[in-house]
């Protein structure tokens, strides 16, 4: 299986590297990390750079695209050359994917008109607005394209994608070596379940940015 | 706070992208990606790559070490030039710290000796060769010692640490953040509760490796 995950400038790293680290370990799969531009590509926070090595010429067809999110993201929403890519690889692949904000380029490549599909929570309205029906589930299947909620959510639909592509067996051998047994101190991570003083606070800060 | 996350060649990426994520959204906080020799750190199994932009010589203190696990542990086990910089780091932290397998290169370092602390499932016994004494937690504390079981354990471990570094409001708003709220498919992230011949296989695969 051949694996395109674009990489841009101000990605979120945990939006790649999750589902990255999962569906590494399926058998015969080779992941090219591709950017318009390739090199070292950062987030816009902490300084981590992830290493694109492809271009979008040199990576024309995949089995299965991986769109992460991020700030960056914005700034892709109206690339046209980034946008045609996406569109150009989609053509031909078996699976269509995003992470968080990635579904907004997706949505904006037209590739998710009319579908139901998922964002990070505090970006569900502008998913709307480029087309697509946000819900709220964590991970959103819908024929070939699958969305999956803020960050750490791509965890979950890559052993998703994993039962899909391979088994369930695979899925929990997959899980067992990452030790994905989640034990989150707090049970604060979505918006419903969170502390309201803390949603509104997230959501003005995401407003005045 | 001056936080420095250890990168070498054989890293298993998510194990140092999970705590990233989540301590890099502590304010005044800045994060340093040392290695022994700077540049782009592979992983063996899928290629991406992770960029270190600073050498042990550039970072010689710091008030959090984390050192992240991978296969590219084994051979730092006995590198002396790595081991003296954490035990130099190490002697001016507030904390240290390690996910998965990173914890058999603190107690390489001789600073496990006697305590309790954990890593990979597949690795208790490595880690009690080396002086520690491994529980079944999936985040160990012990004074500043804060040690992670497998991969994606860290991001539990990081959501603790700021807990008690900022309090639970920002641990929860960090969580709420990377909508930290795990749905994995599965039930079957750790030894104890994956299917038998599952946790078998992966202890029959990691012994001929």
């Amino acid at each position: 299986m051949q694996i395109a995950l674009l990489l841009f400038p101000g990605i979120t790293p945990l939006d790649a590297v999750g589902p990255y680290e999962v569906l590494q370990r399926m058998p015969e799969t080779s992941i090219r990390f591709v950017a318009k531009e390739p090199g070292a590509m950062s987030d816009r926070d902490g300084g981590m750079q992830l290493v694109a090595d492809a271009s979008f010429d040199d990576v024309a067809r995949a089995d299965l695209l991986l769109v992460p999110g991020g700030f960056g993201t914005r700034a892709l929403i109206d690339d046209v050359v980034t946008l045609d890519w996406i569109r150009s690889v989609d053509a031909a692949t078996d699976w269509t994917t995003s992470v968080c904000t990635g579904s907004l380029l997706l949505a904006a490549a037209g590739l998710l008109d009319g579908r139901p599909a998922t964002t990070h929570w505090l970006h569900r309205d502008l998913l709307r607005e480029l087309g697509a029906v946000p819900t709220e589930q964590r991970v959103v299947t819908d024929g070939k394209y699958v969305t999956a909620a803020g960050v750490s959510a791509g965890i979950d639909m890559a052993l998703e994608l994993v039962a899909r592509i391979h088994g369930a067996d695979l899925a929990q051998s997959i899980q067992l070596a990452i030790e994905y047994d989640p034990r989150p101190p707090f049970d604060s991570g979505s918006p419903d379940k969170a502390p309201a003083e803390i949603v509104d606070r997230l959501r003005r800060a995401a407003a005045t940015r």
